[in-house]
Protein backbone atom coordinates (compact mmCIF):
# COMPACT_ATOMS: atom_id res chain seq x y z
CA UNK A 1 0.00 0.00 0.00
CA UNK A 2 0.99 3.44 -0.58
CA UNK A 3 1.20 5.21 2.37
CA UNK A 4 2.59 7.72 0.99
CA UNK A 5 0.40 11.64 1.22
CA UNK A 6 -0.09 12.58 -2.63
CA UNK A 7 -0.63 16.13 -2.37
CA UNK A 8 -3.34 16.39 -5.45
CA UNK A 9 -5.39 13.85 -3.53
CA UNK A 10 -6.08 15.70 -0.31
CA UNK A 11 -6.98 19.16 -2.19
CA UNK A 12 -10.18 20.31 -0.30
CA UNK A 13 -9.73 18.65 2.69
CA UNK A 14 -11.68 21.41 4.75
CA UNK A 15 -9.22 21.07 7.59
CA UNK A 16 -6.35 19.53 8.82
CA UNK A 17 -8.13 17.62 11.53
CA UNK A 18 -10.33 16.13 8.40
CA UNK A 19 -7.92 15.39 5.98
CA UNK A 20 -7.34 11.79 5.06
CA UNK A 21 -4.15 10.78 6.06
CA UNK A 22 -4.57 7.00 5.88
CA UNK A 23 -5.34 5.82 2.29
CA UNK A 24 -6.29 9.21 1.36
CA UNK A 25 -6.94 7.98 -2.05
CA UNK A 26 -10.28 6.66 -0.81
CA UNK A 27 -10.69 10.59 0.66
CA UNK A 28 -13.66 12.81 -1.10
CA UNK A 29 -14.61 16.02 0.14
CA UNK A 30 -17.46 17.55 -2.09
CA UNK A 31 -20.15 17.94 -0.99
CA UNK A 32 -22.53 15.67 -3.11
CA UNK A 33 -20.89 12.59 -2.52
CA UNK A 34 -20.66 13.55 1.48
CA UNK A 35 -24.90 14.03 1.69
CA UNK A 36 -25.23 11.24 -0.25
CA UNK A 37 -23.93 8.93 2.02
CA UNK A 38 -25.47 10.58 4.72
CA UNK A 39 -28.93 10.71 3.15
CA UNK A 40 -28.69 6.79 2.36
CA UNK A 41 -29.06 5.71 6.10
CA UNK A 42 -31.03 7.13 8.68
CA UNK A 43 -28.66 5.42 11.49
CA UNK A 44 -25.38 7.45 13.06
CA UNK A 45 -22.91 7.04 15.68
CA UNK A 46 -22.06 10.12 17.57
CA UNK A 47 -19.48 10.71 19.86
CA UNK A 48 -18.66 13.06 22.61
CA UNK A 49 -16.49 13.50 25.47
CA UNK A 50 -18.38 13.74 29.28
CA UNK A 51 -15.49 14.12 31.91
CA UNK A 52 -12.74 12.99 29.54
CA UNK A 53 -14.21 9.77 28.72
CA UNK A 54 -15.00 8.76 24.88
CA UNK A 55 -19.16 7.85 24.47
CA UNK A 56 -20.55 6.67 21.06
CA UNK A 57 -24.16 6.76 21.09
CA UNK A 58 -25.68 5.35 17.78
CA UNK A 59 -28.97 7.32 16.71
CA UNK A 60 -30.97 8.40 14.04
CA UNK A 61 -30.10 11.22 11.97
CA UNK A 62 -31.34 13.03 9.36
CA UNK A 63 -30.45 16.76 7.07
CA UNK A 64 -31.59 19.42 6.15
CA UNK A 65 -29.16 21.70 4.39
CA UNK A 66 -25.51 21.78 5.77
CA UNK A 67 -26.49 20.70 9.44
CA UNK A 68 -26.92 16.97 10.50
CA UNK A 69 -29.61 16.56 13.27
CA UNK A 70 -30.15 13.90 16.10
CA UNK A 71 -33.07 13.61 18.83
CA UNK A 72 -33.81 12.24 21.86
CA UNK A 73 -35.75 12.13 25.51
CA UNK A 74 -35.11 15.29 27.16
CA UNK A 75 -33.79 13.69 30.02
CA UNK A 76 -31.04 11.99 27.99
CA UNK A 77 -27.74 11.87 29.65
CA UNK A 78 -25.94 12.56 25.89
CA UNK A 79 -28.39 15.52 25.08
CA UNK A 80 -28.03 16.70 28.12
CA UNK A 81 -24.39 16.99 27.15
CA UNK A 82 -24.42 17.77 24.21
CA UNK A 83 -27.15 21.09 24.61
CA UNK A 84 -23.89 22.86 25.70
CA UNK A 85 -22.23 22.69 23.05
CA UNK A 86 -19.68 20.24 23.11
CA UNK A 87 -17.29 19.00 19.87
CA UNK A 88 -18.74 15.98 18.67
CA UNK A 89 -17.91 13.68 16.06
CA UNK A 90 -20.69 12.92 13.51
CA UNK A 91 -19.77 9.09 11.47
CA UNK A 92 -22.00 7.46 8.89
CA UNK A 93 -20.92 3.93 7.62
CA UNK A 94 -22.46 1.85 4.65
CA UNK A 95 -20.66 -1.94 4.37
CA UNK A 96 -20.90 -2.61 0.64
CA UNK A 97 -19.21 -5.72 0.41
CA UNK A 98 -16.28 -7.88 1.06
CA UNK A 99 -13.07 -8.33 -1.00
CA UNK A 100 -11.36 -11.40 -1.12
CA UNK A 101 -7.41 -11.22 -2.71
CA UNK A 102 -4.69 -12.71 -3.36
CA UNK A 103 -2.51 -11.84 -0.51
CA UNK A 104 -3.69 -12.10 3.35
CA UNK A 105 -2.93 -8.52 3.84
CA UNK A 106 -5.22 -7.41 0.89
CA UNK A 107 -8.58 -8.69 2.04
CA UNK A 108 -10.79 -5.84 2.37
CA UNK A 109 -14.62 -4.35 2.41
CA UNK A 110 -15.86 -1.87 0.59
CA UNK A 111 -17.97 0.84 2.07
CA UNK A 112 -18.81 4.26 2.21
CA UNK A 113 -18.39 6.52 5.32
CA UNK A 114 -18.64 10.09 6.62
CA UNK A 115 -16.99 11.74 9.59
CA UNK A 116 -18.01 15.27 10.90
CA UNK A 117 -16.21 17.18 13.66
CA UNK A 118 -18.49 20.14 14.88
CA UNK A 119 -20.15 21.50 18.17
CA UNK A 120 -23.81 19.75 18.95
CA UNK A 121 -26.14 23.18 19.32
CA UNK A 122 -29.76 22.25 20.91
CA UNK A 123 -32.54 23.55 18.49
CA UNK A 124 -34.62 26.17 19.81
CA UNK A 125 -38.36 25.01 19.88
CA UNK A 126 -39.81 25.88 16.35
CA UNK A 127 -36.62 24.62 14.71
CA UNK A 128 -37.06 21.34 16.34
CA UNK A 129 -40.82 21.20 15.43
CA UNK A 130 -39.88 21.90 11.87
CA UNK A 131 -36.84 19.28 11.95
CA UNK A 132 -39.12 16.50 13.39
CA UNK A 133 -41.82 16.91 10.76
CA UNK A 134 -38.62 16.90 7.97
CA UNK A 135 -37.35 14.36 9.60
CA UNK A 136 -40.72 12.14 9.65
CA UNK A 137 -41.72 13.22 6.02
CA UNK A 138 -38.15 12.33 4.84
CA UNK A 139 -38.52 8.65 6.36
CA UNK A 140 -41.76 8.12 4.22
CA UNK A 141 -43.47 11.22 2.59
CA UNK A 142 -46.59 11.80 3.84
CA UNK A 143 -45.91 10.33 7.32
CA UNK A 144 -45.76 13.41 9.29
CA UNK A 145 -49.56 14.48 8.14
CA UNK A 146 -51.21 10.61 8.67
CA UNK A 147 -50.07 9.68 12.00
CA UNK A 148 -51.32 11.44 15.58
CA UNK A 149 -49.53 14.93 15.98
CA UNK A 150 -47.26 15.26 19.26
CA UNK A 151 -49.27 16.24 22.72
CA UNK A 152 -47.43 18.99 24.04
CA UNK A 153 -45.94 17.38 26.86
CA UNK A 154 -44.73 14.58 23.93
CA UNK A 155 -42.63 17.81 22.86
CA UNK A 156 -41.77 19.09 26.03
CA UNK A 157 -39.95 15.02 26.01
CA UNK A 158 -37.88 15.31 22.99
CA UNK A 159 -34.90 17.34 22.42
CA UNK A 160 -33.31 17.63 18.62
CA UNK A 161 -29.60 18.55 18.55
CA UNK A 162 -27.85 19.34 15.29
CA UNK A 163 -24.72 20.61 14.04
CA UNK A 164 -23.36 22.20 11.08
CA UNK A 165 -21.32 19.97 8.46
CA UNK A 166 -17.87 22.23 8.71
CA UNK A 167 -15.19 19.80 8.94
CA UNK A 168 -16.63 16.64 7.37
CA UNK A 169 -14.54 14.09 4.86
CA UNK A 170 -15.90 11.18 3.30
CA UNK A 171 -13.92 7.80 2.44
CA UNK A 172 -15.34 5.53 -0.39
CA UNK A 173 -14.07 2.23 -0.97
CA UNK A 174 -15.54 0.52 -3.61
CA UNK A 175 -12.91 -1.47 -6.08
CA UNK A 176 -11.02 -3.99 -5.66
CA UNK A 177 -7.48 -3.81 -3.94
CA UNK A 178 -4.18 -3.23 -5.72
CA UNK A 179 -2.11 -6.37 -5.48
CA UNK A 180 1.95 -6.91 -5.60
CA UNK A 181 2.39 -7.53 -9.30
CA UNK A 182 3.61 -11.37 -7.98
CA UNK A 183 0.09 -11.68 -6.39
CA UNK A 184 -1.76 -11.30 -9.38
CA UNK A 185 0.62 -14.00 -11.54
CA UNK A 186 -0.03 -16.67 -8.80
CA UNK A 187 -3.32 -19.44 -8.89
CA UNK A 188 -5.06 -17.69 -6.13
CA UNK A 189 -8.48 -16.54 -6.78
CA UNK A 190 -9.69 -12.82 -5.62
CA UNK A 191 -12.75 -10.94 -6.42
CA UNK A 192 -15.55 -9.56 -4.28
CA UNK A 193 -19.09 -10.30 -2.62
CA UNK A 194 -21.60 -7.61 -2.81
CA UNK A 195 -24.19 -7.10 0.47
CA UNK A 196 -26.84 -5.03 0.35
CA UNK A 197 -29.62 -4.13 2.54
CA UNK A 198 -33.51 -4.92 1.24
CA UNK A 199 -36.58 -4.45 2.96
CA UNK A 200 -39.37 -6.88 3.68
CA UNK A 201 -43.59 -6.34 2.99
CA UNK A 202 -44.70 -4.54 5.48
CA UNK A 203 -46.22 -5.92 8.52
CA UNK A 204 -49.34 -4.46 10.10
CA UNK A 205 -49.31 -4.53 14.24
CA UNK A 206 -51.26 -7.33 15.64
CA UNK A 207 -53.16 -4.86 17.53
CA UNK A 208 -54.38 -3.11 14.24
CA UNK A 209 -58.15 -3.10 14.46
CA UNK A 210 -60.08 -4.37 11.31
CA UNK A 211 -60.91 -2.71 8.28
CA UNK A 212 -57.82 -0.26 8.15
CA UNK A 213 -56.48 -0.07 4.69
CA UNK A 214 -52.73 -0.06 4.73
CA UNK A 215 -51.53 3.95 3.89
CA UNK A 216 -49.77 4.59 0.00
CA UNK A 217 -47.07 5.80 2.32
CA UNK A 218 -46.23 2.29 3.68
CA UNK A 219 -47.04 0.03 0.12
CA UNK A 220 -44.63 2.67 -1.58
CA UNK A 221 -42.17 2.83 1.25
CA UNK A 222 -38.55 2.67 0.16
CA UNK A 223 -35.77 2.48 3.05
CA UNK A 224 -33.24 5.07 1.85
CA UNK A 225 -30.49 2.92 2.40
CA UNK A 226 -32.37 -0.05 0.11
CA UNK A 227 -30.40 0.87 -3.52
CA UNK B 1 -43.12 6.69 27.37
CA UNK B 2 -42.09 5.55 31.00
CA UNK B 3 -38.72 7.18 32.10
CA UNK B 4 -38.58 5.71 35.71
CA UNK B 5 -35.90 3.36 36.26
CA UNK B 6 -37.14 -0.48 36.66
CA UNK B 7 -34.62 -1.94 39.12
CA UNK B 8 -35.87 -5.43 38.11
CA UNK B 9 -35.08 -4.60 34.74
CA UNK B 10 -31.57 -3.58 35.41
CA UNK B 11 -29.87 -6.47 37.15
CA UNK B 12 -26.92 -7.57 35.68
CA UNK B 13 -25.62 -4.24 34.48
CA UNK B 14 -21.90 -3.96 35.14
CA UNK B 15 -21.12 -0.89 36.08
CA UNK B 16 -23.41 2.33 36.71
CA UNK B 17 -21.71 3.17 33.28
CA UNK B 18 -23.08 0.57 31.47
CA UNK B 19 -26.33 0.63 32.79
CA UNK B 20 -29.08 1.60 30.47
CA UNK B 21 -30.98 4.72 31.92
CA UNK B 22 -33.11 5.29 28.54
CA UNK B 23 -35.28 2.70 27.67
CA UNK B 24 -33.89 0.48 30.21
CA UNK B 25 -36.43 -2.15 29.31
CA UNK B 26 -34.56 -2.61 26.18
CA UNK B 27 -31.36 -3.27 27.80
CA UNK B 28 -29.46 -7.11 27.82
CA UNK B 29 -26.69 -7.88 30.17
CA UNK B 30 -26.47 -11.40 29.23
CA UNK B 31 -23.08 -12.44 27.45
CA UNK B 32 -24.93 -14.50 24.73
CA UNK B 33 -26.94 -11.83 23.53
CA UNK B 34 -24.01 -9.57 23.50
CA UNK B 35 -21.82 -11.50 21.58
CA UNK B 36 -24.52 -12.61 19.54
CA UNK B 37 -24.87 -9.11 18.16
CA UNK B 38 -21.09 -8.20 18.14
CA UNK B 39 -20.41 -11.57 16.01
CA UNK B 40 -23.25 -10.49 13.50
CA UNK B 41 -21.03 -8.01 11.78
CA UNK B 42 -17.65 -6.82 10.91
CA UNK B 43 -17.65 -3.09 11.58
CA UNK B 44 -17.61 -1.60 14.81
CA UNK B 45 -17.05 2.49 15.91
CA UNK B 46 -14.93 3.09 18.34
CA UNK B 47 -14.58 5.98 19.93
CA UNK B 48 -11.78 7.59 21.69
CA UNK B 49 -10.39 11.16 22.91
CA UNK B 50 -7.28 12.80 21.67
CA UNK B 51 -6.36 15.92 22.82
CA UNK B 52 -9.77 16.37 24.76
CA UNK B 53 -11.17 15.89 21.07
CA UNK B 54 -13.97 13.05 20.25
CA UNK B 55 -12.88 10.48 17.41
CA UNK B 56 -15.61 8.11 16.25
CA UNK B 57 -13.47 5.53 13.43
CA UNK B 58 -15.69 2.96 12.20
CA UNK B 59 -13.50 -0.16 11.62
CA UNK B 60 -13.57 -4.07 10.98
CA UNK B 61 -13.61 -5.64 14.16
CA UNK B 62 -13.67 -9.65 15.58
CA UNK B 63 -14.19 -11.05 18.61
CA UNK B 64 -12.43 -13.75 20.17
CA UNK B 65 -13.62 -15.24 24.25
CA UNK B 66 -13.90 -11.76 26.07
CA UNK B 67 -11.98 -9.57 23.71
CA UNK B 68 -13.32 -7.97 21.14
CA UNK B 69 -9.91 -6.70 18.11
CA UNK B 70 -9.72 -4.14 15.68
CA UNK B 71 -6.54 -3.58 13.42
CA UNK B 72 -4.99 -0.95 11.52
CA UNK B 73 -2.14 0.45 9.89
CA UNK B 74 1.45 0.75 12.52
CA UNK B 75 1.09 4.85 10.74
CA UNK B 76 -3.07 5.23 11.82
CA UNK B 77 -3.52 8.06 14.30
CA UNK B 78 -5.90 6.00 16.04
CA UNK B 79 -4.08 3.32 16.50
CA UNK B 80 -1.30 5.25 17.43
CA UNK B 81 -2.89 6.88 20.49
CA UNK B 82 -4.59 3.32 21.03
CA UNK B 83 -1.62 1.53 21.78
CA UNK B 84 -0.84 3.88 24.82
CA UNK B 85 -4.10 2.70 26.84
CA UNK B 86 -6.12 5.30 26.40
CA UNK B 87 -10.16 4.74 27.64
CA UNK B 88 -12.30 3.69 23.97
CA UNK B 89 -15.78 3.42 23.42
CA UNK B 90 -16.91 -0.02 21.70
CA UNK B 91 -20.13 0.29 19.53
CA UNK B 92 -21.83 -2.28 17.24
CA UNK B 93 -25.27 -1.46 15.82
CA UNK B 94 -27.80 -3.00 13.80
CA UNK B 95 -30.79 -1.60 12.13
CA UNK B 96 -33.29 -4.60 11.70
CA UNK B 97 -35.89 -2.44 10.50
CA UNK B 98 -38.62 0.82 10.90
CA UNK B 99 -42.04 1.08 12.68
CA UNK B 100 -44.84 2.78 11.62
CA UNK B 101 -47.07 4.22 14.53
CA UNK B 102 -50.29 6.01 15.40
CA UNK B 103 -49.03 8.48 17.01
CA UNK B 104 -45.69 10.45 15.53
CA UNK B 105 -43.69 10.47 18.43
CA UNK B 106 -44.14 6.43 18.95
CA UNK B 107 -42.32 5.83 15.32
CA UNK B 108 -38.85 3.82 16.16
CA UNK B 109 -36.89 1.97 14.73
CA UNK B 110 -35.55 -2.10 15.15
CA UNK B 111 -32.20 -2.55 15.75
CA UNK B 112 -29.60 -4.56 18.15
CA UNK B 113 -27.00 -2.55 19.48
CA UNK B 114 -24.02 -3.00 21.75
CA UNK B 115 -21.58 -0.57 23.98
CA UNK B 116 -18.80 -1.48 25.55
CA UNK B 117 -16.14 0.71 27.93
CA UNK B 118 -12.79 -0.22 28.21
CA UNK B 119 -9.31 0.56 27.54
CA UNK B 120 -7.78 -0.30 24.29
CA UNK B 121 -4.28 -2.99 24.41
CA UNK B 122 -1.66 -2.99 21.81
CA UNK B 123 -1.49 -6.72 20.85
CA UNK B 124 2.02 -8.57 21.38
CA UNK B 125 3.46 -10.06 17.99
CA UNK B 126 2.41 -13.75 18.32
CA UNK B 127 -1.47 -12.74 19.70
CA UNK B 128 -1.32 -10.17 16.74
CA UNK B 129 -0.84 -13.05 14.44
CA UNK B 130 -3.00 -15.54 15.60
CA UNK B 131 -5.62 -12.62 15.96
CA UNK B 132 -5.49 -11.93 12.49
CA UNK B 133 -5.92 -15.58 11.36
CA UNK B 134 -8.68 -15.96 13.48
CA UNK B 135 -10.40 -13.31 12.01
CA UNK B 136 -9.46 -14.10 8.48
CA UNK B 137 -11.01 -17.68 9.05
CA UNK B 138 -13.86 -16.76 11.01
CA UNK B 139 -15.24 -14.27 7.56
CA UNK B 140 -14.65 -17.51 5.48
CA UNK B 141 -13.34 -20.71 6.67
CA UNK B 142 -10.51 -21.49 4.47
CA UNK B 143 -9.32 -18.35 3.56
CA UNK B 144 -6.43 -17.89 5.74
CA UNK B 145 -4.64 -20.91 4.42
CA UNK B 146 -5.76 -20.04 0.43
CA UNK B 147 -4.43 -16.86 0.46
CA UNK B 148 -0.58 -15.66 0.49
CA UNK B 149 0.55 -14.95 4.04
CA UNK B 150 1.72 -11.99 4.87
CA UNK B 151 5.41 -10.88 4.30
CA UNK B 152 7.84 -9.51 7.28
CA UNK B 153 7.28 -6.18 6.10
CA UNK B 154 3.71 -6.62 6.21
CA UNK B 155 3.35 -7.86 9.36
CA UNK B 156 5.28 -4.76 10.50
CA UNK B 157 2.95 -2.24 8.57
CA UNK B 158 -0.13 -3.89 10.66
CA UNK B 159 -1.00 -3.13 14.26
CA UNK B 160 -3.66 -5.19 16.10
CA UNK B 161 -5.97 -3.51 19.12
CA UNK B 162 -8.19 -5.29 21.33
CA UNK B 163 -10.24 -4.38 24.67
CA UNK B 164 -11.92 -6.88 27.73
CA UNK B 165 -15.22 -6.83 27.32
CA UNK B 166 -16.03 -5.80 31.06
CA UNK B 167 -18.15 -2.91 30.98
CA UNK B 168 -20.80 -3.89 28.04
CA UNK B 169 -24.36 -3.84 27.78
CA UNK B 170 -26.59 -4.57 24.35
CA UNK B 171 -29.68 -3.00 23.64
CA UNK B 172 -32.49 -5.12 21.74
CA UNK B 173 -35.60 -3.35 20.12
CA UNK B 174 -37.24 -5.83 17.95
CA UNK B 175 -41.10 -5.32 18.52
CA UNK B 176 -43.59 -2.30 17.98
CA UNK B 177 -44.31 0.42 20.28
CA UNK B 178 -46.62 0.59 22.99
CA UNK B 179 -49.08 3.12 22.44
CA UNK B 180 -51.89 5.14 24.25
CA UNK B 181 -54.97 3.55 24.39
CA UNK B 182 -56.67 6.31 22.85
CA UNK B 183 -54.09 5.93 20.12
CA UNK B 184 -54.99 1.93 19.70
CA UNK B 185 -58.68 3.25 19.18
CA UNK B 186 -57.72 5.30 15.93
CA UNK B 187 -58.30 4.74 12.03
CA UNK B 188 -54.48 4.85 11.50
CA UNK B 189 -52.51 1.90 10.25
CA UNK B 190 -49.22 0.69 12.16
CA UNK B 191 -47.04 -2.16 11.65
CA UNK B 192 -43.33 -2.02 10.37
CA UNK B 193 -41.26 -3.04 7.71
CA UNK B 194 -38.33 -5.26 8.37
CA UNK B 195 -34.50 -4.43 6.66
CA UNK B 196 -32.30 -7.47 5.97
CA UNK B 197 -28.99 -7.63 4.53
CA UNK B 198 -28.59 -9.60 1.68
CA UNK B 199 -25.70 -10.59 -0.63
CA UNK B 200 -25.07 -11.19 -4.04
CA UNK B 201 -23.09 -14.24 -5.74
CA UNK B 202 -19.31 -13.45 -5.89
CA UNK B 203 -17.92 -11.15 -8.40
CA UNK B 204 -13.99 -12.31 -10.10
CA UNK B 205 -11.33 -9.88 -10.47
CA UNK B 206 -11.80 -8.94 -13.45
CA UNK B 207 -7.68 -9.29 -13.55
CA UNK B 208 -8.04 -12.85 -12.50
CA UNK B 209 -6.05 -15.06 -14.88
CA UNK B 210 -7.65 -18.20 -16.54
CA UNK B 211 -8.66 -21.42 -15.57
CA UNK B 212 -8.77 -20.11 -11.74
CA UNK B 213 -11.63 -21.70 -10.67
CA UNK B 214 -13.47 -20.32 -7.45
CA UNK B 215 -12.54 -21.59 -4.21
CA UNK B 216 -15.50 -23.24 -1.99
CA UNK B 217 -14.67 -21.30 0.97
CA UNK B 218 -15.97 -18.33 -1.55
CA UNK B 219 -18.79 -20.70 -3.35
CA UNK B 220 -19.89 -21.15 -0.06
CA UNK B 221 -19.35 -18.21 1.99
CA UNK B 222 -21.93 -16.48 3.88
CA UNK B 223 -21.80 -13.29 5.59
CA UNK B 224 -22.11 -12.83 8.99
CA UNK B 225 -24.16 -10.42 9.10
CA UNK B 226 -26.93 -12.24 6.78
CA UNK B 227 -29.78 -14.11 8.50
Amino acid sequence: MNDTVDPTEIAGAPSEKTRLRRYNWLAKYDRDTINAIIDAGIVCQVGYVIDGMPYVTPTNHWRIDDFVYWHGSSASRMLKAQQKGIPVCFTVTHLDGIVFSRAAFNHNIQYRSVMAFGEAELCAEEVKRRALATFTDRLAPGLWDYARLPAEQEWKATKVIRMRLDEVSAKVADGLPSEDEEDYQSDRWAGSVALKMVQLDPVPDPKLRGGIEMPAFVRNFRYVGVK
